[in-house]
């Protein structure tokens, strides 16, 4: 067997994207949306109290085009959190004019690839603890997209030893550093949680960037060679007044 | 022609995905709703008492994320029974307020590859016959897989020889026994009678030690080369009052 | 050009799978389900009747798990006549209460492959004949798949030559002898009628037999290096008074 | 750059298959019905006169099988008039009970595969016009799919040189010769209109020949290597009273 | 790391594919649908202003055959501005009658693989700006469809240098060039943005040249061993009256 790769993992995160069905929901007399609308954003706003506590935390945006209206990302400490919330969700009276279209359950995750040799119990260090349990940032873009390492032929990321995808995994980091205070990345690991081996979600205040760091990317050989890609999303901060009126008619 | 492996097979294993159809679930009246949820409820009981009696098994989970909300999976001795369990369920009141989104049909399944010679019957073995016709535990986590053996180019499984088989098998197998204890796995083919070759259904009280699992041995050759996956599923025990809680609106 | 295989045809083959909209049958009255119900069976008895006089064929099975609830196999001398019966079908009563979830168009198939010289007309050989116009067992299981012949990089199997071919296609049917008396085996072709090249249909009173048959074949080059597989499908007969139970809530 | 094939092109060809909604359908009231299917009748015979004429042509045909209940294919001089069938037909009665399941967009053409050299104008040549401004036979049985070349690994059409695609489509050619006058064949391009590159659409009036020529082609090496095929619907021909018929409930 | 290719991004893009549903649509009485018409014609003029203005650009075109009924095709200088455009459409009455089908988020896109060196900057120079921020022609005809560049084995785009791409771009720019004043050509980039890399969008007022130019460039090495495709959609343009007419029934 070759070497594996170790991780460290920290919240497990659920991305939840959802339509409306705008012609129900328009049916609604005023009052009902109102009051489906506020049970919604009460529900919105335990979760920013969570968030705010540091105990767990989200991020909420529009998704642009026809793969979803919106996505709930959300934190949590343990797997059985993501599964009430979930439940509670499809409880609230909005559900019902939403149409589930993508889900991913994975967990926050760093890998041993970029690590040095330490002692030390990384998961007290609090640089690494910054990283495991986040607190997502409130930048005006969002992009999700969940990915693989390929195993097909001579391109099988699995098979190489641990020196050479050590390699590439530091020259594949050095990119994202190039980026470090235009785009902050959240990596998640769904091996044996769901059907992609990582997801990727970026968040930006300049929508561009996420083009600009997925294409250099994509000429490293990580990428080149091994990255195999599932579906792209993008979306739109949804905050603030911003919520209401995304669900105003 | 190669050799062919050879199999011991047990109970037959129906694994059944649905979701909700929620809102019409909340449209029931309370009465309604609650008649529906003790008619399931008592279906569920008798399966209890068959699997207290040794007589078959099964497990109750909710799924996390938008594949499913709840898998039922039922291992009996015939394929009869699991055929007669299904039309039972879909006549059920509660089966119109739910939404088919996956199934999985097998046998649980132990291989050659890790057997050692012998001249007496494996089916009176009471170690085999206890995997064979397994209690499926009441851990908190459940985790479901389906997966073939590759057959692309140089990657192609089943032209391997019986010793190269049994070799990667073997490492395959050590990898799970560091997981003993802590993951419990029950392996069911379903070549001929669903679309991989196998299901794989785990077990533990610690979510994460599905991921560290499946993680850990797609870096042995058995997986890195040869294993193609499907969809993977998560989810939580649906037990004792969680069973009622989960359909309350 | 490759020498292309010969085939004799036989009967024209409809598999039509199907669930049942349980719901919706269910909230008929009892009266409105008993006479769509004895329409549907006097429909089956018709073919019942093609059946015992020797000029169709036909086999009536459940669906285990929720690809379909049931299928219905149809083997007719024309194509024109499984057109008549399909939309006869489509006009009945219960096809409203029914989702079509799969569908094979094809025909009953002998290749050349194994067959010797001769300079008699084998349509009236009545070995030939027997197996082209084949009566269909009412065994306790069924299995259904579609497959292909692989045409990828080295594994084309069209770009092998006749005297390769049958090599492999005589190791191949060896196997298939190993389970007669076990395994009843229809093999109709659907080159230029469906969207693969083969549709396999098995019969047996042991389900495990399925499992035995396409496992051992998968080791077999024939399968292992060119053979690709569509959906497996596997269920039990309905047959006299199951019928009728099938359909009863 | 590799040579590239010129074509010739001449009708434009919509493919619109469609299944019917018989329940709904059978709840229209006779008259209704009546009403709906003279309408559609009518829209069809505005196209026999246009076939008749030699301004355009169609081919109305059952399909069997659960993939679509009929195909309507259209020939026009132009795209818009295509367009504007599409649009009188979503406009009509009956449409409303159709559902769409698969349609193709292409264009009659001739490749230059095949041709001699000449100085003339192949536009003004009646053999040439005779088979870009086709008359569509009404032959008992249609046959459908969509195909590409392939470009992948070493089996890359669009890598080889004009000389060796030549050679081999001819070679191809010669079995479509040895169906002369038992299959007619219609090839419609579709780069840049429709997913697959070509539509093949056969007519016979012994609906075996389509598998015997797909099947012997399939063994050339233009297939064999180079042919990637989409779905196969098969179906038999509407005309005078079995179009009423075949929507009479 | 390979050398990453640089672009030049201007306006954000996003195509929106749908169908009409027609049944209820037609279902409506004829005030309701003016109504619903001049709401859906408003929010068109609307955007003719914007694109009169330069301030951003649009196209309005149906499509044939199933794959949708219309496609609006707009730009705009922000994200933010197209997801505030989707949100207005989707909050419109016509919107219910519409069934989304199909969508694409990017963002017009210049390479350097064609470009000069020079000192100044591109975004000044009229004829780069020209291109970015483009004026969309009111053609008869519109082609679209997404593509990638391919990663497998040894056809791996990303892997070659950047002189192998910068020649084969420019050969490849040479056909393009070739159709000048027949097609124009927007290429936008949705790296990161949707799931393949780059849409592509022709114009032109013979619906042939589509055909050609495709099909001339996929004997060129960067398609023939490079270009993977999505779906193709082609449609006519909804300009003036046509666009009521569209709509009437």
């Amino acid at each position: 067997m070759n070497e594996a790769a170790q991780t460290l993992d920290g919240w497990y995160a659920l991305h939840d994207f959802r339509s409306m069905d705008w012609p129900a929901w328009k049916a609604l007399s005023e009052e009902e949306r109102t009051a489906a609308t506020n049970e919604f954003l009460a529900y919105l706003e335990e979760m920013d109290a969570v968030h705010a506590a540091g105990t767990g935390t989200h991020a909420f945006y529009t998704i642009i085009g026809q793969k979803a209206d919106f996505m709930l990302m959300v934190l949590r400490p343990t797997m059985d959190e993501l599964q009430k919330l979930e439940a509670r969700f499809n409880k609230l009276t909005i559900a019902a004019f939403t149409i589930p279209t993508y889900s991913y359950v994975s967990v926050v995750e760093l890998s041993n690839y970029l690590a040095g040799e330490s002692n030390e119990d990384p998961y007290q260090n609090p640089h690494v603890r910054a990283r495991l349990y986040p607190e997502l940032p409130r930048s005006q873009y969002v992009c999700f997209y969940p990915m693989d390492k390929r195993r097909e032929g001579n391109d099988n990321w699995y098979m190489l030893n641990m020196d050479d995808r050590k390699a590439m995994m530091r020259s594949h980091g050095m990119i994202g550093r190039g980026y470090a205070g235009k785009v902050k990345q959240i990596i998640t690991g769904s091996v044996g949680f769901d059907d992609y081996e990582w997801g990727v979600t970026l968040f930006s205040d300049d929508v561009l960037q996420f083009k600009k760091l997925v294409y250099e990317m994509r000429f490293d050989e990580v990428s080149a060679r091994y990255g195999e890609f599932g579906q792209f999303f993008v979306g739109t901060l949804l905050d603030g007044d911003t919520r209401r009126e995304f669900f105003a008619v």
